[in-house]
Parts: structure tokens; C-alpha cells; sequence
């Protein structure tokens, strides 16, 4: 567990350290669950929209992508089932005045008794030493067995409460518990009520006539609104998609674990328009699709797996989610989601348009049915990146720490190093930066040795590292190094475009799919 | 200015028509001032920005950009002077209940003066006829001088009085020209006041520690505030830039014409630092800089000019926007400001910390000066739109509508059309669309008359459309159609790669800057 957050703590302070991520307005003492992308993050970001962009979009020619805004009309959040249903469940301690989530108060105390039972574990380990058999102690000991037991009693009752909204039973747990304020140990707790997670403000200045509008909670109702304009004009026959990458807000009451769920976020959603009763089907290949996707990005099958949900949200006929193994475990990453008829239907009814489609096989007019595919840009960002960051010990004993990114997503897929800026070799080195900037982002730095300026550009997952030396300067070549490999080659300064394009090309990425 | 609306009708329409642009939520009767981009209208407005940052930051190795969040510490809006001072004048009809802005209002009653002036000069033509002098008869007629001497008394005095916040005044200018609600005709008017034009909103759940929030109103600040991290994880020796593109919101009370201005809207800013008392010399780099930017996509020097502020902003030392001639006049395209110290200097007093830069040279530290590029993402697409949107009548006395985009932004770089879907040419078009599909976004359709899909490929700016029929399955050629000139050749299916290639890669216009 404490090596866990030891990783976890690297992850963070190396995304600050070489421009990834910094907390937002961090000279104001930063604002909580809220996030900027770097120089070298944001790079990164806009290769992986680029990815799914061009994954979702451009190789599909029956998916389109759209880009709406973030201000919708307030009554689809209602049709949507937003106002009335997203809420979280708050408790607040009267003597503390603060506010908890009431479930995680609970999940929190969970998470103790996990620790407790892991001690046992631990100091039994200790104790047989070699000859200590995991399995067989967690199995039998009657106090692990306790504390398991005890969290799954606990949890079950938990969700049954949650579901049945019986806030008042969420309480009486609470209270049997004797669940305490972390901070002050009051157990002085209000009831627990519904708080809802939109942000919300007022368009135009008018006291009488301003609009209170939500920041939309999800990018997915922009595309279902334009459902019919997109149709139309883009001539599309069902079945076919759209695509949208952008920002949502949730104003989410414990926000933690770093990019992982913030307040403001970005989504990659694409919803797949199919006639009723062939969902299903398509369900199951966009979940085979999906995975695909993420496998080509070569983080290792072994980290993803499938979380099949077995309560269904009000709008869904299956769903899964795709689960990435996480420094702080297995967590969502994307989710699958067969969703029926439900949105249109609910917007047909909310604002009196029919959101038909006619089906000149069928010779019929239906509201078609949905299977969406959502992925959590930022998350998808920490899975890469925590991925990607590795300690190595090299050959000579020495270390040195590599972001092994996929050379599609890096942030500089080549860096151009002068061995030194004197005798020429920076003017030469800066002819070959102007001749290869049209086609590729490049670093260019002239100072510092070598090895050092070699470690930087492995800190930020640049896959070539390009040096010109004196000999650059009589046969025109130049010595290329490879991020993984740590290899160097003598190579023509003609063959450098070629050699770059055929290692970080998107289409390395594409063609796996 | 009758023609110069229907342009503009026909603009809105075709943008709407062929998936451009839609009104946001337009089945809940829209959302005003608001717009979606269609599938149409996403490539596009994607393939602007990737100019814009390739331009900026890929192609200048001491330009990075940064991706911040929309929330930021509220203190920062104080600090930056929008807390106090980003306000419309606005005035209430207390009949109607109807609020206005203030200058807005005056501003519509100078511009009925200019249509009476329009009409005289109108009426002389038509008397006249070829014998007409325009300026002659602008420069003597003293209905015409009346008209536009009253325009400029009028609009010099309201701008007198915003400038010494005299909104007694302007009240009093409103009164004397009797301007009455438009809707109503009531000339019962309140006071003048000052409204802040930021969105406001609450972040985090508890009453006691919700912390009012405000949606960004420029991206600007974003880069400001990580200023100090950017340049020391990058690295950076002054002078350097930092650039962003991202989404901000105004909550404008009068928001017209189309996508001109927003309430929410995208911005595409470069913030670049330089040593205090070089600033105006980067000035004059930039806007020529940023001039040459624009005239690379090829839309006629004629269209831009540059508008100097004799008046400067309070954070300003010298200021000047690109003007471009939309379908309603020369109006601001981007702005490029020489804002000194102003920012970092202003978020050092409100957050405590330094914000200075160690100039090895000079032997000092200083708070860098910044010269900043601001151009709205929104309008620059409006401008390409408009600007490349024509009715052409052909040889043979048939029309056809044709959208002229640079080819590296148009939406598809080609269209893949088998003659028909029998025969096999169907599947030899997909093999094609396999092949090509991983380095362009292709269109495929294979319905219609060929011609019919010529012409939807034109209102859309596809560059080339590429033509399968039988000969094609032997030779293993296709014809190929140019969008501008209509011009059809035979070409080898295996040079379809290079040819598209040459025509659409951005290197066509990052080459030309």
C-alpha cells in the first residue's frame, strides 16, 4: 500500500517537474480537483485526441464528429434525467460544519478494515517467512475472514440503502459505525440528503428574463440534440455515428487522485445510431472495438479488463466498462453503454420535435436506439502516462527514468542536439530543425553535455534524440539515438524525415486496430 | 447593405445546410448567441487550430503551449482588473421590462442616420445614372453631411462619457435623441449601470465554504499565472512565448451576428515575454508576423487591414487589431497588444509571489513585459467561410455554389466515388478509401448522380474528388477532379497519394508565412 502512494507521489512530481501537469492557479494556492496541462502535457493531450479522432472518425466513413457547446438548453438536462437524478449523497458535521460524501465516509471506513486485514497478512508473511503461503492464510484466518466479511456486509447494505433511497438507513449506518469527521472525531452528523453535481449559472443580465443554465455534466446530449441536423445533412443511413471531444463539469464533492476525477474534465464520446433491436450486437463489437483501441497503444493486455455491470442506470439494456490497472488499481477508463432509445425518446418528449429516423428497408419511422462509447480524456492521460514512467538501472549500475509513451502520442518526436553551439555545429543543427518542423514537433537545445541533455528528452518520451557533431559538418550525418533502446546509429541527414515518420507516424497506431 | 444581408443570410443558411453550423439546442428553439459546430464545421474549425499551433509553436523551438482549466482561482479576475472594470453599460425599458445596452442602443440610432445617408446616395445614383459621382455628391450633398456630422458628434460624445464612467450622460445622450425600446416604443428609461459581463458560478457543495467562481472571460490569464512554471520545467530563455487554445464566456447582453460574437467562444492567445524595453520592437515583429499568417490562406490582401488604438487599454503601451471585411464591414480578427507589465506584475501584488525572470545577460531580475497575439477561433472561421463561399456561374450558364477552402483546412481532403455500386466499383473504391484512409479524412459515397455528388463535394471544399468507373478495374486508374478549376484527368490509382498530399498538407501554408 505504501509503496503504492510512493509510485503515485513520483507520478505527480514528475508531471510537474518536466511540464505535464500543474495544479491550476497554483500561485493562488491552486483550486481544488481542478488541473493545466504543461507545455509537454498538452502536447501529449492533443496527440491522444488525435488518436481517437482519427481512430473513431477519420477510419470510419459512416462516423462523423461534432464539437457543441457547453451551454445547452436547461431543459435537456431535465429530459436527460440530470436534474431530477445525479446527485451525490452529503452529510455534514454539525460541529465541523464541514461536508462529506456520505458513501464515502463509509467506503473510507471500508478501506480500514482492508488495511487492517492487509496488516495480518503482512506480519504473518514476516513470521513464515518462505514458507508462507498467501492463498491458504487469507483463506482461514479468522480475523482477515472477519474484516472481509464485515466490509462486504457493509457495502451491500450500503448500495441496497442508495438504491431504494433510504437516506435514512445511509445515516443509521453511519452512526452504528460510529463513523467520526476525519478531522475534528465529531460524530454530531446532520441526515443525509441529495446535493446535485451540475454547476450551474444565469445567461443574460435581466433579473426577469436570465436563463439558469447548467455547465453540461456530459458531452453526450450535445450529440443527441443534433441528432436529426447531423442526420440530414450529412445524408448518413443508420447505422452509423457521432463523434465529440470536449470538456464537462461536475461539481464533484470529494474530487482526488490527481487528473483522475476532476471538477473540470474532457470526454471522448461517440454515439452509434442502430435500429431497434440490433443494439445488442453492435454493443458487442464496439466493446471488441474499443478494447482494440486501447491495446494497440501497447500498455500490455494484462492491464485492461472488462467490468460487466450487473445494475443497469435507468437508460441502458447492458453496459460495461473497460478497467485499467491504475497505480492505485483496477479503476473505469471508458464505459460501453447500450442505451437504448432512451435520450431520444426523452428529448421527443421535452421538446415536442419528433427525433425520427425512416428506415427505407424496413419502409418504417423510428426513434433509433443508442450504443455509446465514453472515455475519460484525462484519466485516459494518467493510465499512458503513469503506464509509460519507468525507473531503469542500466547496464553500468547507473539509472535513469524514461516516459516509453508511444511514439505517435509523444510530446517532440525527435530532439535536435548540437554537440556544442560553437564552430558551426548549432547553424547546421538549426538547418536541420527548419527542414524537419513542417512535418514534426522538435525540441532544440544546445546547452549542456550530451548525456544530460539525453536524459531530459527521455524524462519527456522523446523517441529520437538527433546529434550533430564535426563530423556532421564534412559527411552529413548524425548520430540517432533511440529512447527505448538507448542504441546510437550513424545516419544520413537525407534518410532523418523517413526514418522519424515510419517510428511515430499515426498510422503505426491505426493499422493495429 | 440590402445585398450585403442576403449575403449574409445565404452564409448562415449554407453553414447550417451542409453541417457547418447549427443553433445550439435548436429542438428546444435554440440557445441565443450559442452555436454547435457540425460534422462539417468541426473538421474545419480543427484544421484552423492546427494551423494557428502548428504555426506558433511547432514551426518556433521558444514557443510552447499550454492547455489551463476554464475554472481558475478567483482572485486572478481581480487581479487582472475584470472584477472591477469588464462591464457593458446597460439601461432597462421600465415598460417593457426590457434591459439594453446603453452604447448599443446609440450605436443603432447612428446606424439608421448612415442608412438615411445611404438612402440619398442611393436615390442620386439612380437619378443620375452613369453620370454619377459618388464621392463628389458624399463630399456636397448637406443632407449627407448632416447625417454623418450628427454620427460622429453623437458617437465622439458617448465615447467621452464611457471613458470618464459619466453614465449620466449617456442616459442624457439617450434622452435628447428621443431612442426608444424597439420593440415597444416607450421611452420610459432607468439609469445607466455598469454590468459585469463574467459568468458566475459555485464550486463545492457546503454553503459556508462554496467559493463563487467565475467562467473565464479571456485565456490569457491561464498563461500569466503558470508563467513561472512553463519557463522553468521548459527551460526557456526570454524572449519566449507561451500559447493556448481554449474556450472562454462572456455573458454579452447584445450578441450578434452569427458566430461573430459569442458568449461562448474560442480564443487562440500567445502571450510572449520579452526583456522590459524591448516590448515594442516585438510589437512590430508580431502584427507583421501575424499579418502574414493570415495572408497565407490565400483569401486577398485586400480583406485585412490593420486598426492602431489611439486609445490603450489600461494594461497597454501600444495595441492594434487585424481588421478583416466580413459580410457586415472591416471588423476585428485578432488583436495584438503590447501589455508591459501589467499582468505578472498585478498577480505578484495579489498572490504574494515573485513572478521575475533571471536575465543572465543583463545580470538582473526583472518581471518580464509581454506582447500578446489574440485571435478569435470563432470569427476566424467565420472570416474563411464567408470569404471562400461563392455562387459561380459556369461556361455552359449552370451555377454552381462552392465553398474555395485552403485545401490543408477543408474538412475532407478528397471524396472517394465509385460511378456506381455495382460491377465490383464499389469494392474498388473501399480499397482505395482503405489505402488513403490513414493519412487524410476521406468522404465516401456511392449514391446519386455523379455530377449531383461533384456539386455536394464543392458547398463542402473538398478539394478533389476521385472518380471510379470501369476502366478503373483494368488500368488501375481513376479520374481525379479538381474542385476550383472542375478540370478532370486520368491518374495512376498508385499516385493518388502523393498527388492529394502536395495539395492539402499544411506544409503549403506554414511555408508561405
Amino acid at each position: 500500500m505504501a509503496k503504492q502512494e510512493d509510485v503515485f507521489k513520483k507520478i505527480i512530481s514528475h508531471a510537474k517537474e518536466y511540464g505535464f501537469i500543474f495544479p491550476s492557479s497554483e500561485i493562488y494556492d491552486g483550486l481544488s480537483a481542478i488541473y493545466d496541462y504543461g507545455q509537454n502535457g498538452a502536447e501529449l493531450k492533443n496527440n491522444i485526441k488525435q488518436y481517437w479522432w482519427k481512430a473513431m472518425v477519420q477510419l470510419n466513413d459512416n462516423i462523423v464528429g461534432i464539437d457543441t457547446a457547453i451551454f445547452m438548453h436547461p431543459t435537456i438536462w431535465k429530459a436527460s434525467g440530470h436534474v431530477d437524478a445525479f446527485n451525490d449523497p452529503l452529510i455534514d458535521n454539525k460541529d465541523s460544519k464541514k461536508r462529506f460524501r456520505a458513501d464515502v465516509l463509509i467506503e473510507d471506513y471500508c478501506a480500514k478494515l482492508e488495511d487492517k486485514a492487509d496488516k495480518e497478512i503482512e506480519k504473518a508473511a514476516k513470521r513464515f517467512g518462505e514458507a508462507f503461503d498467501k492463498k491458504e492464510f487469507e483463506s482461514t484466518n479468522p480475523r482477515v475472514l472477519e474484516y472481509r466479511e464485515k466490509q462486504k456486509t457493509i457495502l451491500s447494505r450500503m448500495a441496497q440503502s442508495l438504491e431504494k433511497e433510504d437516506l435514512g438507513d445511509v445515516k443509521a449506518l453511519i452512526e452504528e459505525l460510529e463513523i467520526a469527521d476525519p478531522d475534528t472525531g465529531s460524530k454530531n452528523w446532520t441526515d443525509v440528503r441529495q446535493f446535485n453535481l451540475m454547476f450551474g449559472t444565469k445567461l443574460g443580465a435581466s433579473a426577469d428574463s436570465a436563463t439558469d443554465l447548467y455547465l453540461r455534466p456530459e458531452t453526450a446530449q450535445g450529440i443527441f440534440v443534433n441528432f436529426l441536423n447531423v442526420q440530414k445533412t450529412s445524408r448518413q443511413k443508420l447505422p452509423f455515428g457521432i463523434a465529440q471531444i470536449g470538456k464537462a463539469f461536475r461539481n464533484e464533492i470529494v474530487a482526488r487522485q490527481f487528473i483522475f476525477r476532476m471538477r473540470e474534465f474532457e470526454q471522448m464520446e461517440m454515439q452509434y445510431f442502430v435500429p431497434p433491436g440490433t443494439e445488442l450486437g453492435f454493443y458487442e463489437t464496439w466493446k471488441e472495438k474499443r478494447l482494440n483501441w486501447h491495446l494497440a497503444l501497447g500498455l500490455g493486455s494484462e492491464n485492461y479488463k472488462f467490468h460487466d455491470h450487473e445494475k443497469l442506470a435507468h437508460y441502458a439494456n447492458a453496459a460495461s466498462d473497460i478497467e485499467f490497472k491504475f497505480p492505485f488499481g483496477f479503476k473505469e477508463l471508458e464505459g460501453i453503454h447500450s442505451r437504448t432509445d432512451f435520450d431520444l425518446s426523452a428529448h421527443e418528449k421535452h421538446s415536442g420535435r419528433k427525433l425520427q429516423y425512416f428506415d427505407a428497408e424496413r419502409n418504417e419511422n423510428y426513434v433509433p436506439y443508442v450504443v455509446e462509447t465514453s472515455v475519460g480524456l484525462d484519466r485516459l492521460f494518467l493510465a499512458i502516462f503513469s503506464n509509460c514512467l519507468k525507473d531503469e538501472v542500466l547496464e553500468d549500475g547507473s539509472e535513469r527514468t524514461v516516459l516509453s509513451l508511444p511514439p505517435a502520442l509523444a510530446p517532440y518526436k525527435a530532439a535536435i542536439l548540437p554537440l556544442m553551439k560553437k564552430d558551426g555545429l548549432a547553424e547546421y543543427a538549426q538547418t536541420i530543425f527548419n527542414d524537419l518542423k513542417y512535418d514534426f514537433n522538435l525540441f532544440y537545445e544546445e546547452k549542456d553535455a550530451i548525456g544530460k541533455r539525453y536524459r531530459r528528452q527521455d524524462a519527456i518520451g522523446t523517441p529520437f534524440c538527433i546529434t550533430i557533431d564535426h563530423d556532421s559538418l564534412t559527411d552529413n550525418t548524425v548520430t540517432l539515438r533511440d529512447r527505448d533502446t538507448m542504441k546510437q546509429e550513424r545516419v544520413a541527414v537525407a534518410d532523418l524525415r523517413r526514418i522519424i515518420d515510419e517510428k511515430t507516424n499515426f498510422r503505426n497506431l491505426l493499422s493495429k486496430i
